[in-house]
C-alpha cells in the first residue's frame, strides 16, 4: 500500500524526486492556477525543470478551453509553450470522433455530426478536425423548453433533431440547462453515441468548488438507466494513448502531477508512469491522498515548493 | 418469483382482481394521463370503482404540481376529488420540513428557510405549512453565473447565501440550470440538509420521456461524492406513512397501480400492500414488468381495460 511521501521543506527528498524523472505531465487547474490566480512559484518551478532538460507536458481535462487557449494562457503567465506540449480532453475526443469513430462504428458513417453540450474549447477542437457540430455555444439552446419542443422531441421530428447527428459529446458547460439535457437524451435514444470529455465531479474556481463535466453528464446517465458515456479525459487510457503517440518517452521516467486522486493520480498509476505527485492547491485534501483508492507516491503543499530543492 | 398476470381482455381475472381490494392507490402521470392527453376509459374506470365502494387515492411523485392543482385537474377531467385523497411528494416533503426536521435536527432550528430547486407545486405546499423559502420559480435564479457569483459563492458570502437556509429541497425543475446547481451545492456544503421530493429518472410527456426529479438531483449527488438526499416520494416509506396517517385502511386489501417498477411497484411491495398493478401507458415496458427487480402482481395495457370485467 502506497504511503505518500511529503516533499515540502524536504530539500534532499525534492532533489531525489526531480532526479528520478525526465518527463513531468502537469494537470493545470488546481496545480498551476485556480481561475485567474497563479499559485506562487509556478512559473519559476516549471522554468527550472525545463532548464534541467526535463520535458513538461500540460494535460488537462478542462474541455472549456482549446489547446490554443491554454497556449495563450501559459504564455501570458510567462511560460512559452508549443501546442504539441498541451493535451486536453476536447482535443482527445475530437481525434477519436474524426479518426476512430468512422472505423469502429460504420453504421454511423453517414451520421457525422456531433451534438455538443459544452463551451468554445470543444468547438475549436472539433473545427480543427473539420467535424460538423450543433449545440455548444449556440444561443438557440440557451432558452426554456416550449410545449412544442416536448411534442417535436418526443416525435423525433427532424426539424429539431438533426438526423445526421451520430454522437453526443458532453463536456463542462457553464450554460447547462434543462433543454440541452432533453435534446441530448433524445439524440442518444435515437442511436447517437454517448461521449464525454471527462467525468470530473467538480472543478476548483475562485477558491471554491463548482460543477465539473461529470456533473453535467450525470442527469443523462440517470435518464439512460445507468448507461455510462465513452470518456476521453484522465483517467481514461485514451488520453495517455494520445500523449504517447505524439511524445515518445519512457513511462517509467515520467511523473504525473495533479490535484485529484480519481483523475490525475489514477491516470498516472493506471498509465504505469514511474511516479505521481499530488498537490494540495486543488480538489484533494491531505486526507484524500492517504485514504483514497488511488494515492500519490509523493505530495507537496504547492507545485512551487519544488523550488526549495531544485 | 412473481410472474405478472396479464389482465387485458381477461374478464374473469379482472373481476377477481377488483374483488380482492378495497383501496386503489393510483399513480397519475403515465397511468391516468400523459401530459394533457387522458387515456381512454380512465374516468369511467375510476367512477366504476368508486360506485363499487372502492376507495381511490391519488399518489404522485410529480412535485411540479400541488395537491390543489391535482384536485383541479381531476375535476376538469370529470372526477371530483377531495384534497385528502391526493398525496404528492411536495406535500410529503413539506410535512417533514415543518413537523419532523425541527425535532430531528435541533441544530437547524434557527435555519428555518429552504432553498428550492423546483416548480410552483413545491412552493404551494411549503406555503401551506408556512415554511419560508427562496429559489424555486424566482426568476433571479434563471440566469447565467457571473464572475462575481463564483467569488461570492466560494467565499460563502451572506449576500448570496442566506445564512438562515437549513435545507435544500430538489424536485423536478423545468428551468433547471448551472447557477441553481452551484447555489444548492454551496448551501449543502455549508450544512444545509439535502432533500429531494423523489428520484424518478424520467417522466413521460407528449408520448416521450423527459428528465425527472432524479435527473435534476444527479449533478448534486455527483458533486457531493455520492451523498444521496433524503427522499419523500415513492418508493420511500415516508410517503406511505403520510398516506396511512390520513387514511386508515388494511394494507392487505390495498393495491398500488403504477407505470414504473422502481417507484410505483416497489412502493407497493415494500409498503406491504396486498397487490400491485402495472400499466403499459407510461415508462415501463412489458419486458420491465417481467425482468425488473420489482415486478407487479398484475399488468394491463391501460387502466381503462379494467372496464371489461368491472
Amino acid at each position: 500500500m502506497t504511503v505518500p511521501k511529503y516533499l515540502t521543506q524536504n530539500r534532499g527528498a525534492i532533489s531525489a524526486f526531480i532526479d528520478k524523472y525526465d518527463v513531468f505531465l502537469c494537470d493545470c487547474d488546481g496545480v498551476l492556477w485556480s481561475g485567474d490566480y497563479v499559485f506562487p512559484g509556478t512559473v519559476h518551478t516549471l522554468e527550472l525543470l525545463r532548464k534541467q532538460n526535463k520535458q513538461v507536458l500540460f494535460v488537462t481535462n478542462n474541455s472549456t478551453k482549446s489547446r490554443q487557449e491554454y497556449k495563450r494562457k501559459l504564455e501570458q503567465i510567462g511560460l512559452p509553450t508549443s501546442i504539441e506540449e498541451i493535451f486536453g480532453s476536447s482535443y482527445s475526443a475530437s481525434v477519436f470522433i474524426a479518426r476512430i469513430l468512422p472505423q469502429s462504428y460504420p453504421e454511423l458513417k453517414k451520421r457525422n455530426k456531433v451534438f455538443v453540450i459544452g463551451e468554445a474549447g470543444i468547438e475549436t477542437e472539433l473545427d480543427a478536425e473539420a467535424i460538423p457540430y450543433l449545440g455548444g455555444t449556440d444561443s438557440t439552446y440557451r432558452r426554456e423548453m416550449t410545449p412544442e419542443d416536448y411534442q417535436l422531441l418526443a416525435a423525433g421530428d427532424p426539424s429539431v433533431l438533426d438526423p445526421y447527428v451520430g454522437a453526443v459529446l458532453v463536456g463542462l458547460d457553464f450554460h447547462f440547462n434543462h433543454l440541452k439535457v432533453c435534446y441530448a437524451y433524445h439524440y442518444i435514444r435515437r442511436g447517437a453515441l454517448f461521449l464525454a470529455t471527462n467525468l470530473d465531479s467538480t472543478i476548483p474556481s475562485a477558491g471554491g468548488l463548482f460543477p465539473g463535466a461529470g456533473s453535467v453528464v450525470a442527469p443523462l446517465v440517470k435518464m439512460l438507466g445507468g448507461q455510462e458515456p465513452l470518456v476521453f479525459g484522465k483517467p481514461n487510457q485514451a488520453m495517455m494513448d494520445a500523449i504517447q503517440e505524439k511524445v515518445k518517452f519512457d513511462p517509467r521516467k515520467a511523473c504525473m502531477v495533479g490535484d485529484q486522486t480519481s483523475t490525475d493520480i489514477r491516470f498516472g498509476i493506471e498509465g504505469k508512469l514511474g511516479g505521481t505527485l499530488g498537490v494540495l492547491t486543488g480538489v484533494a485534501t491531505k486526507h484524500d491522498f492517504f485514504d483514497d483508492e488511488f494515492r500519490p507516491h509523493y505530495y507537496i503543499d504547492k507545485l512551487g515548493d519544488l523550488l526549495e530543492g531544485a
